[in-house]
C-alpha cells in the first residue's frame, strides 16, 4: 500500500522551501519557506478530502474520517521545521509519512475505525524560538497559548506575530481538550548511531521514551584588560573560564553517562577584539540523561564545578538561566507493544531504544497513547546538512508505521 | 609652564566624541567621533598659528615653526581612536600632551631649534582595521599606502572610503621621507601595573623599547552533529577542541614568559543552537614577547600543539593566519636617555619598562631616533571604560616630556 517512491520524492518535493547550497536545509520555525510548506501540506492533505483543522499556534491536523465517528483521530505526526543548519529528514520525514499514509488509505478506499490525522507540529527544533516543541507542549497544557505565542527570537519576533503574518494563528484552542487525539505516532530518524552502527543494523527501531533534557544559558563576568600589557597571572579571562568550564563539563557529562554540549558561544553582544581580554563570555549549554533523577545530580554537579572554576579564575557568574526543561519520558506501553510487534512482522530484530533527542511526542505522551518508530540515519548525523536516510529505509519505516497504527486502530 | 588644569581638562573636552554611559569611550578609527576630535584637533592648533598637514592616510601633523628651518620637526605623537570597549587615556594623552606642549610653547612665545609638531596618527587600535597603527606604519613604508587604505572593517568599509567620507584624505604622501621627523616622543599610559604596583611606585618612567607581537585568525571545522544523540566519544566537536587549545596556549604562553590572549571567539557566522554541536569555531589570537626569537619559537610550540589537539578532537585547522605581525623593538639609546634625564630631573627614579602593547613609536622607530614616556594607570586596567591615570600624573607627564623634548632639542 505505501508508495516507497511516492514517499520519497514528495520529502523531496518539499525541502525545496527552506533549501541551502550544501544540501542541507534551513527552514527554521515560521519563516517564509516553513509557511510555505505548510500551506502546501494543507493543499495536499485537502486533495484527499481531508478536513483541516489548525489550532492557535498554527498546529496543523489533516484529518481523514473513519468509520466510528466517536474517536478521536489516532495522530501520526512530527514537524516541517528544521534547524538553521539542518537537514532533509529530521521531522519532515515523520510529517511526510503521515501523509503517504493517508495517500495510502485514499488510493486503497481504506477507512480505520479512527480519524486517522497526519499532524504537523509547530516549532519543535527550538532554535529560532525556545522552548522547543512548543506546539505540541501547548497542546499538552505545559506551557499556556498565551505563554507559547509570547515565544521570542533572537530579534525579538514573537511566534504569535509570525502565526499572524502568514495568516497560521487558527480557530481551535490549542489544547489536548479541544482537539484530542486517542494515540500518536510518530516515525523520526533516529539522529544517533545505534542502528548505523549496530552489529546486526536494522533499518527501523521502536523507541520506549526518551531522556530528558535541560538547557541553560549562562554569562560569565570577567575583566577586560590589555592583551599586551596584563600579566598573565593577574587575570580574570572570561574566555580562559568558559573553556575550563566547557572541558568540566564534558567530564561531568561522561563521568554520569549522560550528555552535555556548550553549542552556543559568543561575547553576549560585546566587542571583540585581538588586544583586549574578553570581559564577557555567554554560553549555552544542553544537558540530557535518560534517568531525569540522575540529570538532576549532573545538573547539581555542574553548577558546583562552574561555581568552583568561577571563583578561582576571578570570574562571576553573571547568569545561569534554565531556559527550558524538557522531563524524561516513558511511551505507552501498548502502543510501544504495536510498534514492536510492526518491526518483527517486518522481520526486522527491534532495538529498545531511548530516544536521545527530544520529540512532540514527549508532549503528546502526557494526554494519549504514543509511540516512536527510529529510521537509521548514516553514521547518526543530523541537525547538519549531511543528515541522511536512505530511500529503501524511509520506505520500511513507512511500512512499518503503518502496520503499527492499522494494527493499534483495530485493537 | 605645562598647565596640568588645563591638559586635564582639554583631555575630557576632546572626549566628548565617543563616550559610552559606563564613563568609557567607543571612538574606533575613523568612525563619526573619531573624525569629530580630529576636525577639532586641527582647529586647537590652527588657533595657535600652526600649519597642519595631512597625509594620504589621515594622519595629522600640527607644526610650530622653530628656529632652524632646515630641521625636521620633532613629533609628538600618537592616536585620538580608541577601542570599542576602550578607555580616556590609551592615545588620547599623548595627543593632547603634544597640543599642551604647543599651547606653552605658544603662551611662552618660546621657539626650539627644530619645529615641534603634534602628530594624531591614524588608527593605532587596530580594533576596527587591523593591522594596529597602520597610520604610522605607512608613514614607515612597512605597508604601503594603498595597502592602508584598502584595509577593511567587519562589514568590509575601507580606511580609504572612511578617510574620503571625512575629508580626511591628505594631499600629503604618507612618508617618513615627504613628511620626516627628527625625532618621536610618545606620552602614553602605561596600559600594564608596574609602575602601580611597584614597592617605589612613580608617576612614570621611561620605555626603552616594545614587545612583540603577532595576530592570528583560526578556523576549527569540527563536525556538526545533534546534542541529544550523538555519544560523547564519538563527536567531533570544535568547542571542545578549541576549549583545549585556548587553555594549552595559555600554558605555553606562561612557560615562555611570554603572553598570549584569545580575545575573540564565536562561529565564524555559523548559525548557533542549544541542541547543536557546533561544527566551526573561529578564534582571534594575540601572542606576545619582549624577545623576537623566542616569541618566534613560543608561535611554533603554539602551532604545534594546537595541531596536536586538533588531531585528537577530530577537528581540522581550516584557517591559521598571520593578520599582523609588529617586531620587538629597542628604542634610541640617546632619545631614551633624554627621557631618563627628565625623569631623574623631575625627582623621579626612572624606571626601565619593555612595553606590552604596541605603539605608534615602533613605526617612528624604524625612521627616526624615538623614545617613550610611560604614565601610571590605575591598576594597569586599559582597553576598559575603568581605565584612569590621574590628574596629577597627567601632569607630570607632561612636564618631563616637554623637559625631554626640550633638552633633546638643544642637543
Ligand atoms: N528531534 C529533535 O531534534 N528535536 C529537538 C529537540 C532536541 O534537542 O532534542
Ligand atoms: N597601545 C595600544 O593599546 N596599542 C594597540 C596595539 C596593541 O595591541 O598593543
Amino acid at each position: 500500500k505505501i508508495d516507497g517512491e511516492r514517499l520519497n520524492s514528495t520529502l523531496h518535493h518539499s525541502c525545496q522551501w527552506g533549501a541551502t547550497p550544501d544540501g542541507g536545509m534551513n527552514r527554521v520555525a515560521l519563516n517564509d519557506d516553513d509557511a510555505k510548506v505548510r500551506r502546501w501540506l494543507i493543499q495536499e492533505v485537502e486533495k484527499l478530502g481531508c478536513t483541516v483543522k489548525i489550532d492557535e499556534m498554527g498546529n496543523i491536523f489533516g484529518i481523514r474520517e473513519g468509520k466510528n465517528p466517536n474517536l478521536a483521530p489516532i495522530g501520526i505526526g512530527s514537524h516541517l521545521d528544521t534547524q538553521a543548519t539542518g537537514g532533509r529528514y529530521d521531522g519532515i520525514l515523520g510529517v511526510l509519512t503521515g501523509l503517504e499514509i493517508l495517500r495510502a488509505c485514499h488510493d486503497a478506499n481504506y477507512k480505520a475505525n479512527a480519524p486517522l490525522a497526519v499532524v504537523c507540529w509547530t516549532n519543535e527544533e527550538g532554535c529560532r524560538f525556545a522552548p522547543y516543541a512548543i506546539g505540541s507542549a501547548c497542546w499538552a497544557h505545559t506551557y499556556t497559548t498565551e505563554f507559547g505565542q509570547a515565544c521570542t527570537d533572537a530579534d525579538g519576533i514573537t511566534i504569535g506575530a509570525e502565526l499572524e503574518r502568514h495568516g497560521m494563528k487558527g480557530e481551535h484552542k490549542c489544547s489536548h481538550e479541544a482537539l484530542p487525539l486517542s494515540a500518536h505516532f510518530e516515525v523520526h530518524i533516529e539522529q544517533g548511531p545505534i542502528l548505523d552502527y549496530a552489529e546486526t543494523p536494522s533499518p527501523v527501531a521502536a523507541v520506549t521514551g526518551v531522556q530528558g533534557l535541560r538547557w541553560y544559558d549562562i554569562v560569565l563576568q570577567g575583566v577586560g584588560a590589555h592583551a599586551g600589557t596584563t600579566p598573565m597571572e593577574l587575570r580574570k579571562d572570561a574566555v580562559i573560564a568558559s573553556a575550563k568550564m566547557i572541558l568540566e563539563i564534558e567530564k561531568i557529562a561522561v563521568d554520569f553517562k549522560g550528555k552535555a554540549t556548550s553549542g552556543k558561544i559568543g561575547s553576549n553582544g560585546q566587542p571583540q577584539a585581538y588586544n583586549c581580554i574578553l570581559n564577557q563570555v555567554e554560553l549555552g549549554l544542553d544537558l540530557r540523561h535518560e534517568d531525569e533523577e540522575t540529570l538532576e545530580k549532573m545538573s547539581q554537579e555542574v553548577v558546583r564545578a562552574c561555581q568552583e572554576i568561577a571563583k578561582k579564575s576571578g570570574v562571576q557568574i553573571v547568569k545561569w538561566d534554565e531556559k527550558m526543561r524538557s522531563e524524561a519520558m516513558d511511551f505507552d506501553k501498548v502502543a510501544v507493544e504495536h510498534i514492536k510487534g510492526a518491526c518483527l512482522r517486518s522481520g526486522f530484530k527491534r532495538f529498545d531504544i531511548v530516544s536521545g533527542a527530544g520529540h512532540d511526542s514527549v508532549y503528546t505522551a502526557m494526554h494519549c497513547p504514543t509511540a516512536m518508530l527510529f529510521v537509521r540515519c548514516k553514521d547518526g548525523l543530523s541537525h547538519t546538512p549531511v543528515e541522511y536516510s536512505s530511500p529503501e529505509d524511509i520506505e520500511v519505516g513507512a511500512k512499518v508505521l503503518l502496520d503499527a497504527v492499522l494494527s493499534y486502530d483495530k485493537k
